[in-house]
């Protein structure tokens, strides 16, 4: 149960959002940009991203949300994001992406630990400035999400069936359109 | 030195922030709402919140600038928000805010650990489910700038009166018009 009275027919970060809809709007921006803007990786790569580090975080809505989109842009590949939870350095992903989640992975616990040989090594990989930027802020970002999410004490559902629409919606229509409209209704959700 | 090539004109988040404004502005936007905007809050308390999260980052920039807008608003009492940073249940806050810090303390370690019995306590001293969600919010979002200058390897000075000054200047003339014009220009903190 919600530490307080957010509106019952939305289910994790769009509870919290309903409550406060000044701060959602500068918090969906930055998901936008970051997660579905114009960039060099791809959203799938992105989302791996932010998964993996709501997954450090044990934010089980956020890994479960993030987990079924990048699953969806990668081609329905649940068992390469389940691997990527667990142990990202043997998934089937890019040497630079590996790379990229070894920084996120720094960023999650402590900003402080990301390195300067961390950083060569993605840009030896391949990655450029911009992104690392937006690898660090994606994970960055996400430990400020799953805080919000668990530290409201937000509706977690366990239905994996129930992510897996979701995450197949999003990535069809985008973050815009389906947070509207969609994603966070419990009724519709249950139905 | 920045991990990064981010502007050399620009300290801890600024830097960052230059570096891509799109994503800079809504991470300002949410700074301005949370700390500057309406709220039973006062600015100083909401400051402090800010600050004392960001000590327990060890993020010296973050805390450093917010303690010192913190003072500024507290009519410059350092040694006030020193004792917050260190151990704020012996500080002469109000007891409500002594149990929204407590709040934002397991929220910046991690928001699973925030309690019924702790947002209980905050609620039997007068906090209201708004200033409960924006104490969660503030502090999740600073466990995200903090890892973002951190994590980036932003320049942070160490020169305390660089911090009063801008402190100061913030108190007085708000985000907006400082961020802009005076608060992370590296020339200007020097001279």
């Amino acid at each position: 149960m919600p530490h307080i009275a957010l509106p019952p027919e939305h289910i994790g970060i769009r509870g919290a959002m309903s409550f406060r809809p000044e701060t959602a709007k500068p918090l969906n921006e930055i998901v936008e940009i970051l997660l579905a803007g114009p960039s060099t990786l791809s959203k799938g790569e992105r989302e791996l991203i932010a998964t993996y580090v709501s997954s450090r975080n044990c934010t089980h809505f956020c890994a479960s949300i993030h987990g079924a989109i990048a699953a969806a842009h990668l081609g329905g590949d649940e068992a390469l994001v389940k691997q990527v939870k667990t142990d990202f350095k043997q998934a089937k992903v890019s040497p630079k992406l590996k790379a990229l989640l070894t920084i996120a992975g720094r960023v999650q616990q402590d900003g402080k630990l990301v390195t300067a040989a961390d950083v060569d090594a993605a840009r030896n990989l391949g990655a450029t400035d911009l992104e690392i930027h937006d690898t660090v802020l994606i994970a960055a970002a996400f430990c400020m999400y799953n805080r919000y999410v668990d530290g409201l004490g937000t509706v977690q559902p366990d239905d994996e069936a129930l992510y897996r629409e979701r995450g197949r919606m999003v990535a069809r229509n985008g973050y815009v359109h389906t947070s509207h409209e969609y994603l966070g209704k419990a009724e519709e959700i249950h139905s």
